[in-house]
Order: structure tokens, then sequence, then C-alpha cells
């Protein structure tokens, strides 16, 4: 066991009950804290953890690390480190703050290390190099094919063949907490009619988890579904914004693009795939069988808790959504196999998202679009209004956590309100 | 007029007949040289100028620039200059090549400044965050159209109005000479039957052009056809390898993605968007009228002559293509106003292509897929044999130049042999 993941670890820190970042989880993010510059940082309860200033005091005198490491904007540099370092790291972040070590009664050095979450400004985490995003949940295609096709063929041929993915924009991704404008862009509300340009009137957002990848292999080398799990670092929430009038007028034939390009954010914290190991279930029976390149031995989905809420600008956020991660059809390693079987290179810092995260109930839908089923079922909110799709001044708020044996980790929230077309 | 497009400039440096590297061109690049760390470099004729070198003798002390901007291994640094910066670097460049200037008889100076193009390894010169690849060519589209769907509906609806473009992979982008293994992928090449997978069979090139951005606006903001020009900072060639029958499985419905990402090949130098006005001409008229933000003034297309040959292993390289970059429909001001008009971010060494770029006639198209129309007329080359799409160890080569009033101005050559698949 990666001894960060002993559920009997204690803490002395004080971790609220419910909260998502026990000692079993220990994520990485960036934060800006004191008027300081940018800093990598880890998370107990509502302590964030300066891990600059612990790489000062020398805590992590022993390992492989470096200050650029965590005296810095993102965590690219630490990613260098690869699985085994980063594992390293966060085992030892873990033990420092168990009981049993000294640094407890170190009120001098713990008054250094320990910023209130309320005064840390958390940022972009990673800079993401390429961005692709897959559509992996059967759910979420088979009820956009039931909408847009025939319910009878609502799968296309390929869907049970390949995990379809497609590259998105990776500038426009953004930490949560920042607001964006809703976008402009040319629609055709009439299919016999011309195009019409203004701001998008079906803005959505689609519920997703992302992971992050370590530094791959040459141009030309594949990733097998075996190895995957060394290739990725951690996952964090997504929301992938997306203009549903823009991407219909604009999809066809070579996919999205202004639809989802204006904004997609993240959660800060990026949990890394050792801390979710606890938390692996069997993913669903593939028939057709897959091809050989595509199969994989052991549990490789994992159980993750999703929701998502819709908060007006001034009344009190309702749920719309709960969905949950191992509802995934084609899981990381399949992604990152066929992402890479042609031998297209990884980078550390890359983002690979999961497409839409439907589950078989209509209370699980991942997006506006399926939930409002195309706006014909609008949501009506406490405030007596109601949603086919988001409105400005709304904030979107989508949560995420694992929970077995009395241990929860969790991703804590990507949240950001749309403000009106400029 | 830019100084350094004077076409009265004379330099005294030998430059070879039907030279792409005129003293009206100055582009750049980024060389290891002399067992040297990589720098950044210009060209004149057959010399290539080491612009570290040229910043440490002194030569651009009264520009805004450092050290940082030439000593590194990408243009990233000193596009940070913008438009205005790079133009000063420029315009010294071509300053000090002239009859007028001493450096000419400074022998000193010029033993470390000028390096022997056949001494100079050329690397990839921008780190390219976000890669694009428009559709922009009309007879291109057309041609796809008429294949795969229907001639009397060629073009898509969308496309007279949106300059159609999705998001492509940017860690594969790799610089000419650079040589790559076949893709392997899925594949149906019977539509009734299940896929089968292996090494592509028709693997392809696409002629391109691509153009490198500075830093935009913030995320939120447009990029208007007019401020456009401010924003690029340059040119190169652009082969954009496609594995048409990977593709034909995969890219429904969110395009293409393992037939593209498993390598896309650049020519070295980029040839700034200064250096190229005088080669501007007028673009066709647009029916329908398009919308007002992609409305432009002036000549924006650019009369760019454009070849390619395939040069199998052992016999001479024989001509499949002459095109020409001014058959754009849409130009790169539309584009790039197109590209930020939802409020998507650009930044500092973004590359977006132009799309495939074929002219009006048969011996113009710009892809085996056309030229041998979908494999029914097979190419006859010098050896005998015959191509309907590129076989192992071919090396497909793509030249580019301007030329009027006797100045030429070219982009060299971006050329890759195709190894078998691994």
């Amino acid at each position: 066991m990666i001894a960060a993941n002993n559920p009997n670890l204690k803490t002395w820190l004080s971790v609220p009950e419910g909260s998502d970042f026990s000692i079993q989880n220990i994520p990485f993010g960036v934060a800006c804290t004191k008027g300081d510059t940018p800093r990598v940082v880890s998370r107990i309860g509502d302590y964030v953890i300066d891990l600059k200033v612990l790489f000062d005091f020398g805590y992590f005198a022993d390992l492989h690390v470096a200050l650029e490491d965590f005296d810095t904007d993102c965590l690219n540099n630490m990613m260098r480190r690869g699985k085994s370092g980063v594992r390293a790291i966060r085992n030892r972040i873990s033990e420092l703050f168990t009981e049993e070590h000294e640094l407890k009664s170190n009120s001098n050095h713990l008054e250094q290390i320990l910023i209130p979450v309320s005064e840390a400004i958390m940022m972009m985490p990673v800079r993401v190099g390429d961005y692709t995003d897959f559509y992996s949940s059967e759910q979420h295609a088979y009820n956009v094919g039931c909408m847009f096709r025939d319910p009878n063929n609502a799968l296309l041929p390929n869907w049970k063949y390949i995990p379809v993915g497609y590259h998105g924009r990776a500038s426009s991704i953004v930490v949560s907490g920042t607001n964006f404008h809703r976008p402009k862009g040319q629609q055709r509300p009439v299919d016999a009619e011309p195009p019409v340009f203004g701001p998008s009137k079906q803005l959505d957002f689609e519920l997703e988890m992302a992971f992050v990848t370590f530094e791959g292999k040459t141009l030309g080398d594949s990733i097998s579904t075996k190895e995957a799990d060394d290739y990725i670092f951690g996952m964090c929430l997504f929301n992938d914004w997306s203009a549903r009038d823009l991407q219909k007028w604009e999809y066809v034939p070579l996919g999205p693009f202004l639809a989802k390009n204006f904004a997609s954010h993240v959660s800060p914290w990026i949990v890394t795939l050792d801390a979710l190991e606890p938390f692996r279930v069997k993913g669903p029976v593939q028939d057709p069988k897959v091809f050989e390149y595509l199969e994989y031995e052991g549990d490789k989905h994992i159980d993750i808790n999703l929701e998502v809420s819709i908060k007006p600008e001034s009344s009190e956020e309702k749920l719309v959504s709960k969905s949950n991660y191992r509802y995934m059809y084609w899981n990381m390693n399949q992604q990152l196999a066929h992402h890479t079987i042609n031998g297209c290179n990884i980078k550390a810092g890359d983002m690979m998202a999961s497409g839409t995260i439907s589950g078989p109930s209509e209370t699980e839908y991942g997006s506006m679009l399926e939930i409002s089923w195309k706006g014909t079922k609008p949501v009506q909110m406490p405030d007596g209004s109601e949603r086919k799709f988001i409105m400005d001044h709304d904030t979107v708020i989508m949560r995420g956590y694992s929970e077995k044996n009395g241990v929860r980790v969790g991703f804590g929230e990507v949240s950001a309100k749309v403000l009106p077309a400029k």
C-alpha cells in the first residue's frame, strides 16, 4: 500500500466533518499567499500547506527535489520527478502531519508552513501543454444520439471501438473562480434560413473530470494500458462549457471549436492517482470485444461521486445533477493507450478530460442539454425562475469526492459565474 | 515602407541565383551550430546569421532586446517584443549586411557571426502553445465534398459563413527533416464490416502554410480583422500529414484526432509577415456577404508559389503539385478574427495552419487524396512505380516562395521521410 493511503493515518490538524481534504488525500495545487509569489502547496482540512517553506526548512532534504519544484507558479517542474518522485513527496507530507512527527510541536515552523484556506488564492495548477477531450460516457453519447439522430441508432458505429476524443484549446483553460463572459458567435436557429450572429442562447456546462499526465515517451512510441497509470499524475474536476447553438452550426465536419474554446474551468487541487487507488472499481463489460491495444487488467475505473449545482445571482443554489465517474465506458488507461497508439507523444502537463459524465438515470445527466432534454423539460429554480440552459449571472458549481471505509478523498469544487456577453 | 523590404537593398554577401533568402527576407529560426547551444538565427543566401553573437557584439545595443531573446532554443522570448520590436530587429539585421555598413570589413566579427548553412542544424523554431488548423481553401473543401458527398452540394452549408477550423495537436509538430513512422490505428475498409487494426494504408500529405502569433489579448476580448496583422509574427510551410483511413473511421462526430496527431512538419524559417507585405494580393469576392466581424479592408491575401514533390527511396523526386497561397477563400485576418470572436485568447507561439491549399486546376491540388482522386488516378513515378498515397521510405518535400519585381522571399522547404510502422 502507498504509505499516504493508509486509512489508519490520523492527523493532529483539525479536519472538519465531511472535508474532502483528509490526511489520505494530500493533493497538489498552486497558491498565492500572504502577498507572496506563487508556490506549490498541498492541503489538509482547512489548511493550505506551503511546500516551498517545507523545502526551505529541509523537510524534503533526502528527497530528489529542488527549490524550483515548489517556488514556481505551476506543478510542471515537480511533475518532472515522475510517478515515484511525486509519490515520495506526498508520502512525506502525510508523515509530517501525523501525531508522531515532531513538526506538531514546532510552532515557529508551523506558523510559516500553514495558511488558513481563506487566506490563500488558488491559481491554475498546471501549465497545460495540449488538451484533449474524450467522449467516453455511454449514457451521454446515447442521449445526444437520441436527441439529434435516431434512438434506435443513437451510438455512432465507431463509438464502442474507439475512445472517441478530439483536441481542445489549452489557453482558455482557467481555474475555478475565474468568471467569464457569455460567448458570441454564429448560430443558425432555423435550418432553412441563413445564420445569425450574437451572444449564445444555449450556454451549457458539461460535468467532466480531467487527468494530468507526466512526461510521456518519444514521438512514435505508444503507452500501453498496463503502463498508463505510471504516466498519470492526478485528476481534477473539469467544466467543459459548451455553447450548444454555436456548436450545432460549426461542428460539421471538423468538430467543436468556438463552441468550446471561450473557457473551460478546472478545480484547483490535483488529486493524485495514487490517492484515488483505494476507490478503484470494475468497469462495464465491453461488447463488442475491444482491440488488443485497448484491453486491460484489473479495476481501472474509479468511484467518484459528482454533483452539479446552479446558483442564480440572488438566490440559493439548486442541485441539478448527481453522477459518478465510475459510469465511464472507457477508462483513462484505455484513453491514454488509444491516444498514443499512433505514436502521438504526450508531455508533462497535458490535460485529458473525460467527456460529459452522465449516469443511467435522468437525475444523473451531466449537461443541461440532457437535463432539460434540449430545452423541453426546464428545471425549476428555488426563486421561481426556470432554466433550459445557463443564464447570465448564474454560477455553476461542480463537486466531487470518493468515500470508502470512513476515508474521504475529494476535489473541492470548480465554480464559475457567467457574465453577460461583451 | 518597412526599411528591410526596400527592393533596392543590396548585400555584399553572395546570394545564389534563385535563393529564397534575399536580403529582403531576413527570416528567423533556431539553430545548433559548431556544437554550441541552440540560438536564434537569421539567414541571407547560404549564410546563417547568429543573432546571439550579434547581440554579444553590441549590434542590438540600442534596441529593446535582451540576451535571452537570442540565447535560447525557440523564438518565443524574442516574440515577446511584439510586432514593432521584431520589426526593429529585422531592420537592423538587414542594415548590417548592406554595402554601407562597416561590419563588412570586420572579419573577426564576421567569422563568429556567419555560419555556412551546411554547418547549421535547424531546429523547431517555436515552442507551440496551441495549434489550430483551418479549412480555408474552397477548391479543397469542394473536392473533398465531391468525393465523399455530393458534387451538387459539395460545400457544407456553414463553409462560406465560417472560416471552419479545429484544434490540433501541438506536441507532435516537428521541424523539417524529422523522419517519422507510419501511424497505426483503426480503420474500417468495408463499411458493412467491423473495423480492423494496423498501419495506415492511406497516408497522405496536406500542403498548408501556417502563421505564428504574437501574444494576444485577455480571455474574453477579440482581435478584429483590422488588428490581426499586428498579432501575426510570420509564416512557414506546414505539412499536415493525414492518415485518410484512420480519419474516415474516427472523425464523426468530433473531428480528426489520431489521423493527424502522429506528426506535422514545419519548415524551419519563420518568414515575417512584414517581409511578405510586398506580395499582398486581392482575395476572392465572398458571396454570401460575410458577417461584419469577418469584413476586412485592403489586400489581405498573399501570392506565395507552392509546390510538392515526392522522392522515393532510390530515385529522383517527382513534382506532384503546384499551388499558391493566394487561393485561400478566408485570409489570416479573417481566421484570427473568427478564432477570437468568442473571447478565445491567443498566446505568443500559437500556430494556425491554413488547411490544404488546392488551386482550381488538377495540377494544383494539395493532397494525394485529391491528386489521385481517392486512389482512382495513380501518379506515375520516375522509377516506374505509382502512388495513390505515400509509401514507406518516400520523402515528401514542400517548397514555397514569393517573387515580384526581381525580389524573391521564400521559405526554403519542409521535408520528411516516412519510415515503416513500428
